[in-house]
């Protein structure tokens, strides 16, 4: 059983049974409108909402996103507190924090990351087909970094997100073809 | 089959067949220095290296790191397009950006989102026994921006990264207790 699939400097080899269990549950992004992003988020992206925690003392909301299919969804908790250590024992959920009030400030943004100062870069959605999936985001309106065939890495989008995170939009199959072309 | 668990302003709640088969597949974090970044990631946090892709060209390195388990491992293929589809096919990688040179720079430093400005906040980690694991990150020299008994929020911890980014571990059943507690 190989520890790793590549090999590079630093990669530590050995077996590790302390981490056995690790699961990379989450990614957090701050927003200033929970309606205007919970809207792009399970409109035009499809994600649902798993759960929302609210911290009226310190006045924020944290809303968890992710993908279920019917048979996961299934699964999910109704009880709240059992959905909350199901939200957060699964992999892959975005969890936008709404610090109260910033939807009211004109003026008020967050940084994307790929501004200066840079640092993350985005979140990447895997789509069955990327063309399809970008006639419908132009449809909706959405915000282009990137469309599938400009530039070097044809088949490859970047749209933004209502505080101008950027996601990456890709058809897995698609880069291995891209790169057998290349 | 309900399409969210929570009520909140904005969700869109019909059907988007649109979206099915959609993946949140990736977090892309640019780092300085890969070898303390894959160090960090493998040894530290137990991740395997699933996909390098080198842009010579562009002069970048992209390093895809996730959870697999020994079955999900035995499912990886070998064939290094293959793999390139499979990586970008899965929930939850971890990918890192390096733009080479950077860890020659020693005045070069990434921005982690938590500082002004602010956007991004961190990626999260589910451990088994939050307490455990954090002994293990403090015998390992791990930096720590907060340790599971300190502040209101029990139980849980923030980390840092090679590069600053904050990294929150947490044990999923805790916060179902926190919020009993509370």
């Amino acid at each position: 059983m190989p520890k790793h699939f590549e090999q590079a400097p630093g990669l530590h080899h050995a077996p590790v049974p302390e981490t056995e269990g690790y699961v990379f549950n989450q990614t957090m992004m701050r927003i200033k409108d929970p309606e205007r992003s919970l809207d792009f988020y399970t409109r035009v992206l499809g994600m649902r909402l798993v759960r929302k925690l609210d911290f009226p003392e310190m006045e924020f909301t944290l809303y968890f996103l992710g993908y279920l299919d019917d048979k996961q969804a299934q699964s999910v908790p109704s009880d709240d507190g059992h959905r909350t250590t199901y939200t957060f024992g699964r992999e892959a959920m975005l969890e936008l924090t709404h610090n109260w009030g910033t939807e009211n400030d004109p003026e008020f943004a967050y940084h994307n990351g790929n501004d200066q100062p840079q640092g993350f870069g985005h979140i990447g959605i895997a789509v069955p087909d990327v063309y399809a999936a970008c006639e419908r985001f132009q449809k909706l309106d959405v915000d282009f970094v990137k469309k599938p065939d400009d530039g070097k890495m044809k088949g490859l989008a970047f749209i933004k997100d209502p505080d101008g995170y950027w996601i990456e939009i890709l058809q897995p199959n698609m880069l291995e073809k891209q790169r057998k072309d290349s």
